[in-house]
């Protein structure tokens, strides 16, 4: 909202710099690689100052996963859908993931970001923690009700289910093995949800 | 087998050269990772020259991968164990794996073969089929003779199988986002076979 005021907002100003350093990351990342990706690059596609980066961001590493954090907000949400159905809530959530993996404006960063958590502890935590944890919990609460409900055994270790359900579909990504269909997504949920059936 | 004469044979002074290269680089990928390795390093620690390595290998990516082929050969052999009970001898096989990730001889190659697979898609063809295929193939073909035995589906999917199985253990080791012990290789082969088992 306007402050209604002549004078340029400072926070205002910040925000829409940062907006434009994620977005060029976003776009750099997509058309060189992260390999090729560079701090002086970015500033220059942002139209900001290489100081303006480092003064909000410690690397390269930290401002893709920043890019990559906020696309993955817009883009996802936090709750999963509940029409009551384990079966065809999963369905709809694994095939948008299965989407959102062959999108190329989710390609690159992805990517970047895989190979940055997988050789940088200290940055694997920090995505442990403001991504990935709020998500598998909201995909957890949804597979809770699932028990609930009489779907899902009991027992179930739901953990395991949701490595079960997504870390096959994220492999043959990264190794580009194997076909990422709708079809895929869906036998993923049939092998789950068979696996954590109640006797 | 020794050829009995005095004079040096070039064949196998050249085999050692090349396994001193690979032991170097083993050796050097754990103690400094993958990152700060270089083919100078590995030429100074194998005591051989630079030239030597570029002439068998064209990059740094490509000696790693080989000196992993090797070990992995060493380790793992080609057949899996069939003792006619297949939840047993997943039991076996996937305990070794889970070992293997944990063990710091492996950990290096293995972490900076799958960064390098990642991100070059020429060694990630050249690992699909020297390494990855034959060793998928046993596994498949002993899926075949549980099939056959009644202990598995008929129409299972044998891929789809194989992801269930490896790739949560993998995505664990590679995001270090969970223990990886006897008992979750247990829980892996019990859950999978539960999603494959006969109507």
């Amino acid at each position: 909202m306007s402050t209604g005021t002549g004078t340029p907002d400072p926070t205002r100003r910040s925000e829409r710099s940062r907006q434009a350093i994620l977005q060029a990351t976003r776009e750099l990342v997509s058309e060189v690689g992260y390999a090729k990706l560079s701090i002086e690059g970015i500033a220059a596609r942002a139209g900001v100052g290489k100081q303006t980066i480092y003064r909000w961001w410690r690397s390269k590493g930290a401002v893709v996963f920043d890019a990559f954090l906020t696309l993955s907000q817009g883009a996802e949400g936090i709750a999963l859908p509940d029409t009551g159905d384990i079966e065809a809530d999963l369905r709809t959530v694994l095939r948008a993931t299965v989407a959102e993996f062959a999108d190329p404006a989710f390609e690159g960063p992805i990517r970047a970001l895989t190979l940055e958590i997988s050789a940088d502890p200290e940055l694997a935590a920090q995505y442990q923690e403001k991504l990935a944890a709020p998500v598998e919990e909201a995909k957890r609460e949804r597979l809770r009700a699932a028990q609930r409900a009489g779907q899902v055994a009991a027992d179930a270790d739901l953990d395991l289910a949701l490595e079960l359900l997504y870390a096959p579909l994220f492999q043959r990504w990264l190794f580009r093995s194997g076909p990422l269909t709708p079809e895929y997504a869906d036998a993923l949920v049939e092998h789950t949800l068979r696996a954590l059936r109640p006797d």
